[in-house]
């Protein structure tokens, strides 16, 4: 015949370290949680948007982030002289395709516009626990002309919280802070470098207060009343409004801190419907991206400290300013899908119901049988079931021992003889009863 | 405040050539199709896999093909000596991938395997019409040890048929062949090298049959006798057994073509209740790949003949043989999304029902009223809508707005007064009702 592969030799068959890659059973959680995503970004009317994984380098620079852990493309036989794909990269965020995307079709989008994207992103980083090279993030932004509404700052948080109630995650904390509230209580400190002091202070679970502290005086030489402010202003917590009260007792004024303290007291007023504790104010979170603007967000595991954000984002002013002259501010979040789910899958929490779709198993009896079994299946089908027929009129013990194995819960008997009945059987309960295809439920 | 892009050097937006990207009107249709493609592949029982993008070119090279169309990856910022990422690539197809993985996973995997694969794949390929850089693929494929049933050869067109039907795409046929039809039907002639008769006959809609005619002759050296049998092979078709007979009247006989006609007529008698013309045997098609052994699929658009296969594939002798020690044959086909899609988009054939997946736009009577409409949205999702809150109190004809360019079908009216009731407003129709959000229904 006309073989393949006539030298044997073996290449390792295991992913590379980095890229992870589930078996079909953890696949199907995953495909669970995929369609919990989608279906919840839907029904707060974001519309889906695909980009390219690929974007010219200009464009990855555009940002002037993480360049250096950019993958970028180059043809295996590309001729010396062709340089024609030298400036290719994979993207490593989403944020900055969509800002391209919204520049490209400008005039073809509704504002604001109300966008999610579920995509791979990839970056070249030492794999370790939670980083990986090759991993799926699930954004919503909402982007506008020249200003978008604190109505977003606050959705965006409650799809998330949304989304992890249905999903059943471990406990978790949704933090909320605004960049303006920070910015403020140190200008009206008098220091000098505000932005300064949120890069040290955005180091607060890594360092500790005193880190902090320590820092702040010996690197960025503030007084020790500014630095007791400062540390102060990052212990304060809370659910609700009083946060306002709580931060205004530290004696700072500056109308960017009121612009900021109202902006935060709108986003958790808004969201006072949802369970204590959901989503809290947190003084201390920063987010060192430099192009948050006001809220921020940044979500982590209550049971697994060490472990970083799971979900964070903020409002952005103008990040679509290197592709378009127009004002487009945006506010958005981002839940680090794989980072999460292959936490879970290494804490032994997925549970999975087996690897395959099917609802129901269709038997072959006999050769003679053949097609009254297929067509019994195609009519399942049709009645919207998931159906497997067995390929080849086996014994019957080693076609039920294939739908034991792949945990399909029905296994279908079809008449073995003209005038018995059809048949099913419940493989959790063991009892075989006989049914009409065209009406059965299980 | 903290403005990120100091300088405005514009960069172009516009998606690279070769890498498409979508409307979010386009996009919803193709969501659209991805769900309508997956829900059939699971309809047949197959469980999804996904591999890493990424894979090591050892892997990649395994198969021996397109290996000149592959993009390699680097990281921008690699060191000189860093040759760790140097061996990295993306996959051009999902077949490899897919082989290396039943390897890796083999003693935790149930067979025969019956997986589905939608994803992207990447080919250094010059851009043209119907060819991509980045396109995606909806494969299956059903793997065993050792051999694996006819049944798959013919459920997997049968899969497909069902999808293209439910996508409602211009008239197409799926055609089918059998290898060793060919190739023994070639040594059945005394013809020395079969396999070249496969290449040659593979062109005959490139190059007509009088081309293949001639290059049989001059460049392979067939005789008169040899040329006329093949030409008149090539110009087999049917969709019932009816074609074996007209083989078996073109005079070769060997054991191998028997086994290839019976294999053949199975296929056609299982597919036998689908409508005429849906599926035709086409004696004429070989699928240039050499690791090809059985059946092989084909399917073209009816309408756009030059257009090339839109979903394509055939069975395999041993494709993971370069992995594991163990004989893993395999039969498979692959839907070209983005092919077809991009096709149809280009032809003006794909119909858009708006850019947004919501049911209901909520309006906001009046600051007052603010929680009261907030409250009467969350209750509308609860109940399974997707709905949208308008974000502030804007005069109503500007939020009523809003929902006609998003071509969300109906607007909700929270009471403007105590004691009003709710009402809702059709898009369409324009009538307005009033209606409780506990109990309404489109």
């Amino acid at each position: 015949m006309l073989a393949l592969v006539t030298e044997h030799q073996i290449v390792r068959p295991t992913p590379i370290s980095g890229f992870p890659e589930w078996l079909p059973e953890v696949r199907r959680v995953e495909l669970r949680w995929l369609d919990t995503i989608r279906a919840a970004f839907e029904r707060y009317g974001f519309c889906s948007v695909e980009t390219p994984s690929v974007e010219s380098l200009d464009v990855l620079a555009s940002k002037g982030e993480t360049s250096q852990e950019v993958y970028t493309l180059r043809r295996l036989q590309a001729d010396a002289d062709d340089h024609s794909d030298a400036r290719l990269g994979l993207h490593f965020d989403l944020t900055v395709p969509f800002a391209r995307y919204v520049a490209a079709h400008f005039n073809d989008l509704v504002f604001p516009f109300k966008r999610y994207q579920i995509q791979r992103v990839w970056r070249g980083e030492r794999p370790q626990e939670g980083r990986f090279r090759e991993f799926t993030q699930c954004d919503i932004d909402v982007i506008n002309v020249d200003s978008v509404p604190a109505h977003f700052d606050a959705e965006l948080p409650r799809v998330v919280h949304e989304i992890f109630t249905e999903l059943a995650l471990p406990a978790r904390t949704i933090r909320i802070n605004n960049r303006k509230v920070l910015q403020g209580f140190y200008e009206g400190h008098g220091i000098g470098d505000p932005l300064g002091v949120i890069r040290v202070a955005d180091k607060i679970d890594k360092i500790g207060s005193d880190g902090v502290a320590r820092t702040l005086s010996d690197e960025l030489g503030l007084s020790a009343d500014q630095v007791t402010a400062c540390i102060a202003l990052a212990a304060v917590r809370g659910s609700d409004a009083s946060v306002v009260e709580e931060v205004t007792r530290l004696g700072a004024k500056s109308d960017l801190l009121s612009e900021g303290l109202d902006e935060l007291s709108f986003v958790l007023t808004e969201l006072g419907d949802l369970p204590p504790g959901a989503v809290v104010a947190d003084l201390s979170i920063a987010r060192g991206l430099d192009y948050y603007t006001g809220t921020v967000y940044e979500t982590t595991f209550d049971g697994f400290p060490g472990f970083g954000s799971i979900c964070s984002g903020g409002r952005y002013d103008d990040l679509a300013g290197s592709f378009i002259r127009r004002n487009l501010p945006g506010v958005g979040i981002s839940i680090g899908l794989t980072r999460i789910f292959a936490k879970l899958v290494a804490e032994g929490l997925i549970e999975s119901a087996g690897s395959a779709p099917s609802d129901v198993l269709v038997v072959i009896p006999s050769d003679a049988r053949r097609s009254e079994a297929l067509a019994t299946a195609r009519l399942l089908r049709t009645r919207g079931f998931n159906v497997e027929t067995y390929h080849q009129a086996d014994k019957l013990a080693k076609q039920v021992r294939y739908a034991s194995r792949k945990a399909i819960p029905y296994v279908w008997f079809p008449p073995f003889d003209d005038g018995r009945p059809h048949e099913v059987k419940s493989m959790a309960g063991g009892d075989q009863v006989s049914a009409d295809p065209a009406t059965w439920r299980p």
